[in-house]
Formats: C-alpha cells, sequence, structure tokens
C-alpha cells in the first residue's frame, strides 16, 4: 500500500476500484448496477465530451434529443438488432403509484401500460422512426446528427465505468444517399475517434474492423477504437457502424432520388461513452492514482502553499498572485490549494491520487529564491526553475506531461503486442496477458474454439493487416486475415 | 395566415404549435407525451445551458450525475413530496425480453424486479442517499453540486417544451451547515435565473415566493421566477427551493458541527428546464414566428445572395469573404445561405420563421453601391448600410435588438398587469386576460376559491409587496400579502 490504494501490479482490479473511490471520481448508486459520477470524475468527462462536440460540429453534425422510452414493438423491427443486445433492459409497464392502506406506495395495477415501453438501450430505432418522417428526397439528406444522453442495459457484472446499468455517451446517427458516403462518414467517424483519444486522452488506440461475431448485430461492418489497458487486457473505446440499408428497411424510409427515382436510405451510427475514463484510470493510473492528460485535467496545476498563519499565506499569495494571473490567461486551469489545518503532505497525496500534471510547492524559502518547486505527476519528480519564466515553463511542461503519457502507453502496448509461431505459444502469451497479433482463417468456429479455451477475442481485423502468406495460427489454414487477439474488459 | 402560419391573435395555441412545427424546434415522439428535440431547438438550449452553465460555475458550483433510476421505497421517505407530485410516474418493473413462439417479442415474467424503479421525476431522493454517505462534518460543507438531466413526470395532457412526460433541465441540490447559508443559496440561484432571464433570453420575469399550496411539496419555501407569454397568461419558468432540513431528516443526513454537536443539513434545490424553450417562443415570436435574442440565438447573421449561377454567387462571396470573417472574430455567429434552386424570397421567409434577428441581403446592386440591404427581425424593417462599417453596425444592431426584445415584453407585461378595485373587475381582468396584483388574506380557502371561479392561481408574492392597508380582493379582509394572481400554463 502507498498513498492508501491497493498496488497496481499486486491487484489491478482492487487498484482500479481503490483509484476511483479515493480520487472520488465515481459511486455506485442505490439500484444495483447505477452510477453516480462524481463532481471530479464528471468534470473529466466534460472535458472530454467537449472536445469530441467540437470536433463532431466541426465536421458539420448537430445535436439532438431523442426520446428516453421506445415502444417495446420497435425493438422486433430490426431482428439482428435485438437478437444481439437489446434483451437485458429496463422495462416500464405502469404509470402511477399510490397509497396502500398502511401508508405505503405501491404500484397502481389500473396504470398498467397498454404497451410496454423500453428505457432506450440505444436510439437507432426511435431515430429511424422520426427519420421516416423527415426524409423524403435527395434534398433532405445528408441528415448528420448526434445526441449526448443517457442509456440503460441491464447488466448482472458491473463495474464502474466500464459496465453499469446506465452509462452516459454520444451517439451519432446519420442518413444518406449512397453508401459510398454513408462508409466514408462512417471512418470519418473512426478518425475523429481515434485523434481525440491520442492527442487528448493520450491513449493509443488500434483501428480496425470487427468480425462478424464481435459487430454490433444491426450494422453491415463495425469499426473500432481499440486500446490497451494497464494489465495488458483490451477495452473497446469506441465503434462506428457502416449500417447500410438494415434500419432504413425496418423502418421503411425511402427517399426520393435526384433522377426520380425511389430507394432506402444509406446509414451510419456511432459512440463513444464514459467507459473512457476507465481507459483513462487503466492506461495511465500508477501505484500512486491517476494520472491525467493535461488536455483533459479539470486542474492542470495545483500550487500547494507552505504556511502557518494568516500573514504566511497572504505573502505567498501575494507574491504569486500575478504569475497564476498570467498562468490563467493562457487558458491553463490553476487551482491554488489554501485549506488551512491540512498538512502540505497530506495535499500533495490527494493531488497526486487525483493525476493532476503538475505541482507547484511554495513557501518562505521559495519566495526568497525565487525558485519554484515543481512536481511531474507523469515521473513522479521534482525539479526547481526560477519564477519569472513560470509561464512558459509550465506550458512547455504540461506539453511534455501530453506526449510523454502517450509515448509511455504507446511504448507499452507495443512491448506486448506480440507475434506468434504456434498455437501453443499463442495461448502462453494470452495467459500471461498482452495482444497476440497474428493470421485467422476467417471462420467463426476458429474464432469460438479460440474463445473458449482462451477467453481471448478477435478486438479487430486492423486496416494494416497482410494476411498473405500467413497461416491461421488455430487452424494452420490460410489466413484470410490478421487479426489481434486479447482477452477483453 | 401568412408565411403559412396560424396567426397569433387569430388562435395562441395553434399558432404556438405551427412555430415550432416550421421553424423546425421540436416534434412528438412515438410513446406519447414524449418530444424530440430538433437541431434547431437544441442548438437554442445549448446556448440558453451554456449561460446558465457558466453562471453556476462561477458562483462555485460542480456539475455532476446521479442515476436516472430510483428504489420505489425512496419516494415514501419524504411523505410529503410524494404526495405532492411523484405519483405519475414511469415504474419499471422487469429486465428482460424474449421471443414468443410466434418470433415476436414479449417481456420475460422470470425477469420481474424484487422492487419496482422509477424513472426519476426529480432527484432529491437519490442525491440525499448519496449525500448521507458523503457527509460527516462541517469541513465536508457546503456541497454545491448541479446536474444537467432528463427527468420524467406521466403527462395526460401534453403540450411540446411547455408539458411533456420526459423533459431535459438541470437540477442543483446544495447541502449547508446553516439554515441562512442555505437561504443565502437559495436566493443566489433566484437571482441567477432572473439575470439570465433578463439578459440572454430578454424576457422579463416577476420574482417572489410560492403559496403553501403553489410551492414544491418537499420544500419549506419556493421561490420562483414567473414571466408573461403573448397571450398575458403566466408561466413559471424557474424554480428555487429553501428545502430546510426536510430531505436531511428523511434520508437521516447529520453532520458534526466545528463545536461537536450533531446537526441535521440545510439544503436547497433548483431548476430550470427546455421549458424555456417554449417561453422564448410566446414572449418574443409574431404572426411571422420566432423572434430569437441575438444571446441565444444559434445564428444571429443569416447572409442570402441573390445569384443566378456559378459566376454571381462567386462575386458574391468574394466580395463578402473579409466581412463575414471579420464578423466572426467578433464571435457572432453568422450563416451563407448559398443553397442553389431556393429563391431569396423562400429563404427570407424560412429563416424569419426561424427567428434570426439579422439578415444580410447581397447581389449584384449592392456590390455595385456598396451597400447592404440589413433586414431586422425584431421591427420587420429594412435597412441599408455601407459595407466598410459592417462589423460595428452589426454588433450594435445585435445590441439594440437584445434590448429591444426586452423593452417589448416588458411594456406588453406592464401594459397587462392590473390594479383592481373589486372582485367583479378582478374576474373581469382575469377573463380578459392578464395579470392582477392585488391583496390577499393568506388563507388557502380564498386561493381555492378563486381558482375554482377563475382558474387563476398565486402566481407569486412579489418581493416588493406591501400589503399594508390594503384588503383581500376576495373577502375583504386585511390583506396579508400583495398577491400576482393570473391564469398559468
Amino acid at each position: 500500500m502507498s498513498k492508501g490504494i491497493t498496488q497496481k501490479s499486486e491487484d489491478h482490479s482492487k487498484w482500479y476500484t481503490d483509484v476511483i473511490t479515493k480520487a472520488q471520481l465515481a459511486d455506485y448508486g442505490p439500484v444495483k448496477g447505477t452510477m453516480v459520477i462524481k463532481p471530479y470524475g464528471f468534470a473529466i468527462w466534460e472535458l472530454v465530451k467537449d472536445e469530441f462536440d467540437k470536433q463532431f460540429k466541426a465536421t458539420g453534425h448537430q445535436n439532438a434529443y431523442f426520446p428516453l422510452f421506445i415502444p417495446k414493438s420497435f425493438l422486433a423491427k430490426e431482428a439482428d438488432h435485438v437478437e444481439g443486445f437489446a434483451k437485458e433492459c429496463a422495462i416500464v409497464t405502469h404509470s402511477r403509484l399510490m397509497s396502500d392502506e398502511d401508508n405505503s406506495i405501491k404500484v397502481d395495477p389500473s396504470s398498467k401500460l397498454e404497451e410496454e415501453i423500453i428505457v432506450r438501450p440505444t436510439s437507432e430505432t426511435v431515430i429511424w422512426h422520426m427519420y421516416k418522417k423527415w426524409i423524403n428526397s435527395y434534398r433532405d439528406l445528408p441528415i448528420l446528427i448526434n445526441q449526448w444522453a443517457n442509456v440503460v442495459r441491464w447488466e448482472m457484472r458491473t463495474r464502474l465505468f466500464l459496465r453499469t446499468s446506465e452509462f452516459l455517451w454520444q451517439e451519432g446517427h446519420t442518413a444518406h444517399s449512397t453508401e459510398s458516403e454513408a462508409r466514408e462518414e462512417t471512418l470519418k467517424i473512426l478518425d475523429i475517434y481515434e485523434s481525440v483519444s491520442k492527442n487528448h486522452l493520450a491513449i493509443p488506440v488500434l483501428t480496425g474492423k470487427k468480425s462478424e461475431s464481435e459487430k454490433f448485430a444491426g450494422a453491415v461492418d463495425t469499426y473500432c477504437i481499440e486500446a490497451m489497458m494497464g494489465d495488458k487486457r483490451a477495452l473497446q473505446a469506441g465503434t462506428s457502424h457502416y449500417l447500410g440499408q438494415n434500419f432504413a428497411k425496418a423502418f421503411d424510409v425511402k427517399f426520393q432520388t435526384d433522377s426520380n427515382t425511389e430507394e432506402y436510405v444509406y446509414a451510419s451510427s456511432w459512440g463513444v461513452s464514459t467507459r473512457l475514463i476507465g481507459a483513462i484510470i487503466m492506461v495511465h493510473g500508477d501505484d500512486n492514482g491517476l494520472r491525467l492528460p493535461p488536455s483533459i485535467a479539470p486542474t492542470q496545476v495545483v500550487i500547494v502553499p507552505f504556511f502557518k498563519n494568516d500573514e504566511e499565506i497572504n505573502n505567498i499569495k501575494k507574491y504569486i498572485d500575478p504569475y497564476l494571473k498570467e498562468l490563467e490567461s493562457k487558458g491553463i486551469r490553476i487551482l491554488l490549494d489554501d485549506r488551512e489545518k491540512i498538512s502540505p503532505g497530506f495535499k500533495f497525496n490527494e493531488w497526486e491520487l487525483k493525476g493532476v500534471p503538475v505541482r507547484i510547492e511554495i513557501g518562505a524559502k521559495e519566495i526568497e529564491s525565487n525558485q519554484l518547486t515543481i512536481f511531474r505527476r507523469d515521473i513522479n519528480q521534482k525539479e526547481k526553475t526560477p519564477i519569472n519564466t513560470l509561464t512558459n515553463y509550465i506550458q512547455d511542461m504540461l506539453d511534455q506531461i501530453q506526449q510523454n503519457l502517450f509515448q509511455q502507453a504507446d511504448k507499452f502496448r507495443k512491448e506486448n503486442t506480440f507475434t506468434v509461431d504456434s498455437y501453443e505459444e499463442f495461448k502462453t502469451v494470452i495467459n500471461k496477458g498482452g495482444f497476440v497479433r497474428c493470421g485467422w482463417d476467417g471462420t467463426e468456429i476458429t474464432e469460438k474454439h479460440i474463445k473458449d479455451e482462451t477467453k481471448a477475442t478477435i478486438r479487430c481485423i486492423p486496416f494494416d493487416e497482410s494476411p498473405e502468406n500467413k497461416q491461421c495460427i488455430f487452424s494452420g489454414k490460410d489466413a484470410l486475415h490478421e487479426a489481434i487477439f486479447a482477452k477483453a474488459y
């Protein structure tokens, strides 16, 4: 135990929960499997969300809001869709409470609904119901809509941020007049997912296509970004689906083409969720807690003053105030932790747990020497710097931290991604932990065998695959694809 | 009919629906009473939301997220609370669907929940359940949390933006160590509500206290902002509640004071919702559609070019581009409507319906004279201006429009707020439409008589009341309060 949390190497799962609890990111709600996102966790989510939102809008997407409630009959319309994942869900059957004889509260049986209502597990069905009303001609296309919303999937084995009954996400739903345009959209979004992951979350991701058995049930093709967590397991961090005409056919959405024929609309859908917070924790966290990339850190720089009385803290504030103002004017998010009766050591501990990238320590000694002590959370080291060049120094340091966290994660992933020569070797690697990149004969039966035996699944067929002259690691047949196998969350 | 919508004076209710439909603000969803907020309506909401959010954060509040689902038993804990409004709600009873013999989908009876779950009508109960875990000592206080969320109340008679089964809102929930601090918070938020309404939505609001029968059932005191709509009816646009120790007692949330005693926590809660979009429509709209205050207009300036071919539109773009860039650099939200095969007249109509504050018309004539034609939506008039001073001219005009819309609304409200000398006169005014400010004896029985007879309710007891030497308009007794009566949405 250091900092009061389990060591990462000792018990990764317990370490993960400890970080969430001690850094005050989230908590379980009273209904089993629900999550409360606490202010610090939510502030991270807001920064992540804002970055995605900016990029969606810059590429012509608009936000909208569709209802939480879906008629049960809608889920039956796209049969693969419901087979795929919509079975475990929250079902609303009544609309009124009443007081019982003993003054307790019960459900009013007379308020039973004619048709049950499903709390959205995803919004394709309700959105395509609306698109039918909105789309008549090619002039109405494309529709490029996104929504930020809560969705519900009844989960038995829950884990904060990774798998909870309710979670927050964005879901984009686009409609196009041609297949090529819809496919282009699907990949454009995957690019945004990849670039925000790399440049803001500092998470290197693999991009590629899902196998048939791993894809979204309503999709023709599912593309994904996949990341390696600190325990070498994979996490699906975002998906972008080319839906073909599946939902258009299910909801009878046709449009008049510019040559006056009628055709079904082509579609995409895509989403990332609060699961990304889980990825940030598991990719960057260390034995001292969270380490946040500056781009998404609610506080980028915390100032911890050494003081014993009002006079001392006032002196420190007076001394440092103009420098803090300058940092703030550059858009740097800073916090002066002037809480009384809490020791600097306790504060160090707390802000390290919360992953604040940079800490400035300042007391009488620092003021005298005009030198500040600076702690870098990514490498857990202290340096000294003259105060008169503080702004440039901090800006550079934040850039370095952002890059270094990415590079550390990238190095870790590369070191733990293997090519193997035999299925025996495959099993050894999977057991030890890591990604395996190898040939696959393209059959579901092989995929299932491997999964049953090793728990490893195909995370993606990478865009840069070269299956030529390779054999399937399991069957020995000619490889149809190269695939990335790993155990996953 | 002008612009294809019903005249406001002819049928206010139909006019309201027409504006929402034609300006593409919202639509009904498939489940009765649910609402789809379309991109244009949602863009307005985003601007409204951002302004509130900025002011909440500037006053020390943090966002968080609490679960959608509440155990049924929680609603019984604060008895007044459930009596008040939580009876009509969505109740989740099952968690799984299954395929029937005939391949249709039905609810799996074996998935019946042990305890029914309520979809949150408001989050006091689930939040106070969490606060019990989070609050131990005075050091943990205050807690100043807000969340942006969807809530559900089962509504029979729905109306887009004003009353729908699901709506979007923010709900603030704060916890304090003293009554005075909690009361101060309650009124601080009311100030924010008032100031955003006035300065951004351009809506003058009355501020005051609700009567016992109109307040939030779980509150000690409810304060509100009330606005007058174009049909002279009142709309409650936001409420801020001092909750006393009601929820703290219901959820047993005590804290250790700094003198080592134990006390229940004091609380406030407060909210505004997408209902504000309804207010914006009804306060500012006219026979030509929506009129948006520039501060919350997704597009503040639309440019409609006159062109017949590529060469003409290219010339126009080349000519105006540097001016548009300058406008954008000042943070002005502009849109060049260069759609082909759609006449300028059609575009005028569309943007007037959508309430865009300023329209710039430009064709060969304008380029030749270096004079642009400018249309102001608030007064529906055109002017001309030289292009070389465009930026200042537009900035000034947007300021004027913002102020003018507020002044028009303020004048309208003043002209339709009456003092009366007798109950007969009271009834005449209420019937004709408008607010009545008069003495009230403070009894619920009087309030009920008036409501039953005239449908008018007490909208608020204004802060600047002076009941001295006044009589109750109904009973003739000495007035305990001055009150504002009106029919309300």
